[in-house]
């Protein structure tokens, strides 16, 4: 039974207490840290817990009753915990981003390096998404042929606290880390194209980003935050042969009223519950097995690096190079063993 | 130039002026009558039509510059006014019923086997919609191999006027004639089956109906003619090797306000809008080319029959049979020329 | 920590095993017993349990350290390890059938009604299948109206080793259950109709099944387990105000080879897997909460009784009456506390 | 009755004729022109025509017998014919492109200028299409608010003839005019970005265009004219309140070899069969009232000059502006009389 500390019981904290409590296998929530500590004791109490508060965070990371580490703090306070967590070396899974810059990432894969083990997992759940998985598969399997182009679409039904470049920052680096993987490619270049803006929102909404890859595969991503009518998650991969789509979530099919009508959902948890599920599961799996299998620190610099050539891209009106990278060979061998 | 007489200028009768005198080619309307003969005169009017309207439906049948005539008058008066034409040696195309009891169409059938040449085509205007000649060339391609089954449903949003058995005696006669010609089969049997009432209308609605054919298919056919939302119209074949579905009609698909959507149509003229044209257009090709090519006499009276059949069944709730009949040759040979 | 002994490891008694030490929370496979118990062992080998094997089925029940029994054995074997559970005072998840007569779950309900108590779930999964969950809340909130009709289909790709009559017997008693719970309603009569005969099988195939309820409702299910093309299960509720069917399976959506696909899933337990889990947990959980709460012994004592009407409507080719029976009291609170 | 001369008999030309002899009210062809004058007696002969063959399209153009004039002939040589029929004060139909360069639209839009009257008509048929129209009520009603973005695929199978530029040339204009006319808006720039290549074919393709409205709206258009899997075109357009796609065309859904599939069409003239009906119907309707009421001459000028800014766009890999252009008076008003 792994031992589970938690630093940060915001909300997607406490999701990650209630599943590993209530529906996953193998660990157990152990410790528990919040910037506000009486935030941290409800968290517990929700889900009646007897875990250890703790009021550092560095020092839940050290405590030597804690396996394993889970941040789900401040974005700005990440890379400070999994560096902790490396330190003392135990496994940590960080919700995105892994850190607020590229070069807080790359402070964290420099770290793996130095002590040449990985113990970062970042919070890249969309891998995890059945549906995503069965597209890759096609892809794999060669069913569409080459990929050319991709169009995708990231709607959600209104973000009113979002800042001019959280579509940016926040939205589209589900799309990035997906794409990778997808593609088993790297990206080039990005620009970004600024439509008209809604009325619903007072920031730029929607955005067109095109990025480029290595191989040549283009992709155009369309994120409209403020779309009101449903969080909508669309991904074409146009291939050499033929087209396939990500499956939209099944729904009843209703003819009422003149209309035939299926549901979209409202709300992003709802959409990827069960990938969340499956993908903390999988880290648990993963920690007692001990080695690193979903997004690793690599891909969350890799992903830093986008988003920044996006967020140049947005401001010079320019198409921006993302920087290349040699990868390391501790990432290039994606199931190295952890502990060996 | 085909002249066309039309006996019956209600509905249906100005809907079939106005596509022979603005959307079809070959033919002109170029006599008119109407027990109301104010109403033939403005179905005249509306279509600028310079055509003359007689007093009695007899006259225009047998007047020497009408060469061919439609019947769109009250069901009751098909019968006389299609053995009129029969007897004028003209060409007929009756909107359906062919006559109100199967005895009367019998009488036409009887008129044409003495005269020994086809002159009748009756108004099933499905087998020219372009989604049921898709189902059927499938069908006819072996493509789901024998039917075994087949569900229907014939939905309409509301019936104020109908009586007790017009579902039965109005509505789901094109299912018979459709069924017959889409598995080139007969019925052999009927049962009809009554479920809990809509609250919507006080007669019984809706129906299920159950029919056997000579080769053991079995068709359930819901007719629900009360169903509040929509005119939607299902036919399912499930075959030895696969199933194929009647084409629901082509729309646009919304998302909006959490739901994905498709119009459903409400009128059932705007359904077959286009099956009627190029029902029309090919029985003025027919005439022209001298042989009757729809559906023939002989398939009124064979949905009479069944009709009858249903009503039966319907009252006495057993399962009872179709009077078999054994095709006259005259009819065996589908595209027999009319005049030879 | 429910400790669970499971009786009968063949292939569903298997799945069991593995889902409540693999997948799910709050229980362990302390007790095995299969009639040949060589099978128990590879069973336990397989999921590297320690788990005492049994020779007898009723000293597994009896022994002290098993809080509650799964039966997944022979069916016809369940009536006797239901009722020895019963006996012993212990909770019971029985695959379906519940007993293989009538007169057997009879015996069943009775044990349970002497001890005032309830102890057995039966393993009627779809109940905790989600699209069958969406499509109640629609028809629980009256989104389509008073349910009028309802259209059934399930079809599976070929069931070599069926017998004539397992269609009724093992295949549709789905359908009863999610029937009745679906419509909250219950079955007074049955008929079966024959259609044509498939040649991919030797016994008759497909069935149609009629049943009638209490409120009128009319229920249409085509039962066809020799379809070919794949493992697909419909539900259309045809309601006063508007129609709801069972989603469909999300899938990836090709375009390719001049079509617009998506795949049909083949296999059943894939169909329904996220269900077996839901459906094994709630009862874990049930247990700890010392309720019953899924399909009671009543529910298959109804769909039992229902079976047996379509079974005598085959033969005869009548319509069969559904005997009626009281609730007992026991069953009409359902919430009623296992313990108290 | 409309006596229309056609100046080309190639394919469209002869399509042409051949619905207006035997589908189309209102016009027959009573002159044909081809620069093969076999081939042009073959389109005569073909339809059973007894028309006039002439040498010389001028000749035909400006013979007494000809009220209105088709120009199907070869690409380059429409500007000539197209000035000779606004020299002859005839109404003159010419297939896309109007001419083969911005500047010579141009000097057609002058020659109407100077006669202060339209003549021209271009034949960009998708207006015409069913699902195009229901698309442009459901955007002009409001119903997905302001278009901020559109997303376009125009895709074919096959075009083993392209030269490199055809796709921008030969394929896109249907876009640029249908956008223009969905969007009621003017384009203001084009970029080109060039995917990796199809291995299917020598030339770049796909491409995708990227064109920015004066409102502000961003289109993104995929043209891929050898994704071998069918004819297949999108239009989705995203509003502030919602989205809209034009429909895909009705087919046959079928059940079979576990999937569930529905066919997508492969030939061009297939898919807008009607819309060419409509097109050349509502031209015959127009030269009869006297006025021109589809694509101008202006709006065929206009697709040019945005042809030009993709083909230079694609050559410099720049944004580049299109050549905005006051409306003149004569166009600004649609349904101004073309004879006064």
């Amino acid at each position: 039974m792994i031992r589970v500390g938690v630093v940060g019981t915001g909300m997607i904290g406490q999701d990650h207490i209630h599943r590993i409590t209530n529906v996953l296998k193998g660990a157990q929530v152990t410790a528990v840290n919040d910037v506000d500590e009486q935030r941290a004791r409800q968290a517990c109490a929700k889900e009646h817990l007897d875990a250890e508060v703790y009021e550092s965070g560095i020092d839940l990371i050290q405590a030597p009753d804690v396996d394993a580490v889970i941040v789900t703090s401040w974005g700005p306070t990440h890379e400070e915990f999994v560096l902790a967590a490396i330190e003392a070396d135990k496994p940590v899974f960080c919700e995105k981003p892994l850190a607020v810059t590229a070069e807080g990432c790359k402070r964290i894969v420099e770290a793996e390096l130095q002590k040449e083990k990985q113990y970062v997992q970042v919070g890249y759940m969309r891998r995890y998404d059945k549906g995503y998985k069965a597209l890759k598969k096609l892809v794999d399997e060669g069913q569409v042929g080459e990929p050319l182009v991709v169009h995708c679409a990231h709607r959600a039904p209104s973000a009113p606290n979002f800042s001019e470049d959280m579509p940016l920052t926040d939205s589209f680096p589900h799309e990035i880390d997906t794409l990778r993987w997808l593609l088993d490619d790297e990206f080039v270049s990005a620009q970004v194209v600024l439509p008209r803006k809604t009325s619903h929102s007072s920031i730029q909404d929607p955005h067109i980003i095109l990025l480029e890859t290595e191989k040549g595969t283009r992709i155009d991503a369309e994120i409209f935050v403020n779309c009101q009518y449903g969080y909508d998650i669309h991904c074409e991969i146009i291939g050499e042969q033929g087209i396939a789509n990500l499956p939209e979530p099944a729904s009843v099919l209703m003819r009422k009223q003149a209309k035939r009508t299926n549901e979209i959902l409202v709300d992003w948890k709802e959409r990827f519950l069960e990938a969340y599920d499956k993908e903390i599961q999988e880290w648990i799996d993963s920690v007692q097995a001990g080695k690193v299998t979903g997004p690793s620190a690599w891909d969350g610099y890799k992903v830093a690096l986008t988003v920044e050539a996006c967020v140049e891209a947005k401001s010079s009106r320019e198409i921006i190079a993302v920087h290349k990278q040699e990868i390391p060979s501790l990432y290039a061998a994606s199931d190295k063993l952890l502990k060996e």
